[in-house]
């Protein structure tokens, strides 16, 4: 193993001398901390855990952390943390980008200065290679502040390695000795966060002293529970592209003739596109989860979409809005047949000009597959990854259904039905929002949970995930503690075997975020009660407003 | 002529308990004023004018209104306007949107309320066309409230009609007779501006009383001059744009694989894209006019990008992000004689698979047309406009652009010469920056632009373009005045007749602004020197920058 501390002087780091007044403005603002964190505090166990499915293969997987309490901080008490602990931690960001991850690793950082002495940091580079390959830097004061409050991952910047082969466990066990790291702190998604749980599992089975603690991180807000009520990034994207899909919407208002489709990242989930359009009420919403849910097929979405521009049009408005979610076809079962059907097809046979080889399709696929628009037909065919299946991902669906659209309208146009001319525009709102600033909650949302790591792992604590809870309260009132991994863990069986997993939540249809937009969308679809959000604010009465997906699941008004 | 008062209840207006927080609170906020504009002024000419081209042409275009002297604004004198005169005037938003278009009408209105008594403001709905068929709303304060520094146009929408047969001046003469109008406000980019003046010129030459004044919009920022330092909506949309920009480089900085091509909306000028490099510093920049300048082609446009990515990949950066302005394609004289035979081509000749009609392009046409992309060789030769003509408008510069570098790149490796993998993701960055909240500068901006248009009105003046400056001085010194329309006009000869044009202010490459840009580039290219401006604030220490072309312009510091 080649472990080497990296030179904070040869990383391209940033210079806040060319930092924008926004940035600069942002970096010694002074976070508000939860109370609990402000003074002495004690972690205090609750009830044995159980499982999120399967506690029986849950308790196998995991013989050495199945059923640990969560903890929770409480002011004052009698088991005090000794603040002349000296600690060697690490943190690690692994996998996209969520704007917050530069406060967490503060957060960590300051906790240890205020609340230990000589206690060390090390940022491990790329990701969770960098714990395998012995990369890091030893974090510093000077090194930390130009991340302070700033979007982006690129303090260490991250990765989506996964540390899984008995050899890859084995190089993180030699980088934490060679450390000698009392604490290793995981920032990431579901994936990572059972990949955190492994290694504190492995960890405490082998008796090293490196103990582990997760933090929910992503954008797309499928990493939730009771315990752990968001993910952080989610607050700042969704309100990026809401700010984005509300100036949209008013240019749509304003030119009168404009459909514009907008597809959303946010992978398989429907979260961001569920919060944007609680934000702004486009006419339009597709969530993918009741999609699959009503087992709908991409003609029926398509009618739908038309319909709604069909009875608009008879009201005079010739124009909208219309969201997509990013992981829409995954939900769509025809889709994943015909691809599956596809995938077979193209690895044995030739595609003649003809089309006789479309003869091999069902005719459930077949009728399909001529029912896409010649462009998705030839992406289908044509653009496939090295294993020879088609691409997926790279289905722009926007597009597609807006050429679907356009077809239909064609067809109600010959029929009489739809008298109008329609001009679609199509957009992809995605990289632009993983890295903006965070917000104000965001930002208080990730410090506080660094904070909380490091209070866990001072504690003694591993395999759990900093949890801060009791979020539609300020700040000052806000809960801390950790929430056992494996309670979150359900299995999936993969090659015969029973293999954890963190489960992606994914909308509700019965939360209270879905049924506040289905009781709202006929209303938003032919009424235009468009809202600009506008940009994000850091200072003044919009500044520190909190996501709606989070106060409706909260139970507050939102 | 169907003249008729719109009722401003069947309008699908604004409903402000709807508003987010940030679009409520920037309802009431207060503008601050030029000093000259907050108690009693005279309004003086100054010397006779000439023309931008060809005086003796324009003198004969508009024989009543050319040579007129521009107007400033001086406070107290003799000439203290009558505070008892009751005005009708006319407002109409022409064209595209521009962030602040609201406010000039704002700031029209607020004007005859504060300095007339019993005045009447109508505004035309639906651009131009609304003066010819007499469709318009009469404005109060509760129907402008809503829209007071808030984006899009809305309010009575724009359109893109032009008033240009003597049928149309004839409807435009009826309904300023049926309306009895003492004047009209034109907010409009160049080609509404040269309409406005020839509307005041014909007024004044058949006596009839209605003034006409125009005032400068556009988010592309081509319409300025000495006099008209900047066009509204500029500031705000390079502003949103560079926010996320400055977000997309803060991605390729953390994930450290991605080359962005961000394409940003701008017309022929590459103004915009000017703006963003200097607010952001990316590694590669396009400007147009230098691209015209020195005669470019796209292949060493295209090799100019592939080296700079090149010689990243060799010290250790893998990843950038390249502006390109929308206009690029016009700059290049060879993509534009290929358009040309091509059409010819098209127009005659069947396109056979095997390629032979292709023998019929001269040889440097046939070469370029071999070097694009299959997918923009398809473009060109399927997209039609109903003319038969290829839809230039319609090729993704950005996406073209990125297969002729990967195209280049795979050379480059094949020879040894590149030896890392590439990854492009591509952006166009448009409609949602038209219709932003205006920063506080546009707000300013408009709103003086709007009073100093009603103080001209009242003054009696017409055919001028409403003129504030001293722009990067506190809003409180700013000077107000108006300057005749054909001072800024020149003529271009279109079916052998003489027409009047205001040209479009192009980047000079021997300006301030391009000359910055170009002292940094090399610097940008190979260092990360990134800027994240972050989103528009409306309170705190950042929120009254205004954007660098006009600070370099005017000669302050950026």
């Amino acid at each position: 193993m080649s472990s080497s501390s990296v030179n904070p002087k040869s990383v391209p780091g940033r210079l806040t001398s060319s930092y924008s007044e926004v940035q600069a403005s942002r970096l010694d603002v002074s976070l508000p901390l939860p109370s609990v964190l402000k003074s002495s505090f004690s972690v205090v166990d609750g009830p044995k855990s159980s499982a999120a499915g399967n506690p029986e293969e849950i308790a196998k997987l995991f013989p050495n952390l199945f059923g640990q309490p969560s903890a929770v901080l409480n002011p004052g008490g009698s088991s005090v943390l000794s603040k002349d602990t000296s600690l060697k931690i690490g943190v690690v960001l692994s996998g996209g980008q969520a704007p917050g991850g530069h406060n967490v690793i503060s957060g960590i950082f300051d906790y240890l200065q205020h609340r230990t002495s000589g206690s060390t940091v090390y940022g491990f580079k790329g990701g969770p290679a960098g714990i395998m390959k012995g990369k890091y830097v030893e974090l510093s004061a000077e090194f930390v502040y130009p991340y302070r409050n700033q979007g982006g991952f690129d303090m260490i910047a991250s990765g989506r390695d996964k540390i899984e082969t008995p050899e890859q466990f084995k190089q993180a066990e030699e980088t934490t000795k060679t450390l000698d790291l009392d604490g290793l702190v995981v920032i990431g998604g579901d994936d990572s966060n059972t990949n955190a749980c492994l290694l504190a599992e492995h960890f405490r089975g082998k008796n090293i002293k490196t103990r582990v603690i997760g933090c929910p991180k992503t954008i797309d807000g499928d990493l939730k529970s009771k315990e752990v009520p968001v993910s952080f990034g989610f607050d700042t994207a969704c309100k990026l592209y809401s700010e984005m899909i509300g100036n949209v919407m008013t240019d749509a208002r304003s030119t009168g003739k404009y459909y514009h489709f907008v597809r959303l990242m946010g992978r398989a989930a429907s979260h961001i596109t569920l919060e944007c359009a609680l934000e702004t009420h486009p006419n339009v919403t597709i969530i993918g989860e009741e999609v699959a849910a009503k087992k709908q097929t991409l003609k029926s979405v398509t009618d739908y979409i038309t319909d709604i521009i069909c009875k608009r049009a008879e009201l005079g408005f010739n124009y909208g809005v219309i969201l997509i979610p990013e992981g829409l076809i995954d939900f769509i079962p025809e889709v994943q047949q015909l691809i599956a059907e596809l995938n077979e097809i193209l690895a044995h046979d030739v595609v003649d000009e003809a089309g006789v080889w479309k003869k091999k399709l069902q005719s459930q696929s077949h009728e399909l597959f001529e029912f896409l628009p010649p462009t998705i037909q030839e992406q289908l065919l044509l653009e496939r990854d090295p294993h020879g299946n088609v691409q997926v991902a790279k289905i722009e669906t926007e597009k597609m259904l807006l050429q679907m659209v356009e077809t239909e309208l064609d067809k109600r146009k010959q029929e009489g039905k739809y008298k109008r001319d329609f001009l679609g525009k199509t957009h992809f709102f995605g990289y632009e929002g993983r890295c903006g600033l965070p917000t104000n909650f965001d930002a208080n949302y990730c410090y506080a949970l660094g904070f909380g790591a490091g209070a866990l792992l001072h504690s003694g604590k591993t395999g759990l995930i900093s949890s801060v809870g009791n979020l539609a309260a300020p700040v000052e009132q806000w809960t801390v503690g950790g929430t056992a991994l494996t309670a979150l863990m359900d299995v999936e069986r993969r090659h015969g075997k029973f293999k954890p997993v963190i489960k992606k939540a994914m909308v509700e249809l019965e939360g209270a975020p879905f049924k506040k937009f289905a009781s709202f969308r006929d209303e938003w679809a032919l009424k235009n009660r468009y809202v600009n959000p506008g940009p994000i604010q850091f200072l003044g009465p919009a500044a520190n407003a909190i996501n709606n997906t989070l106060l409706l699941e909260l139970g507050a008004q939102a």
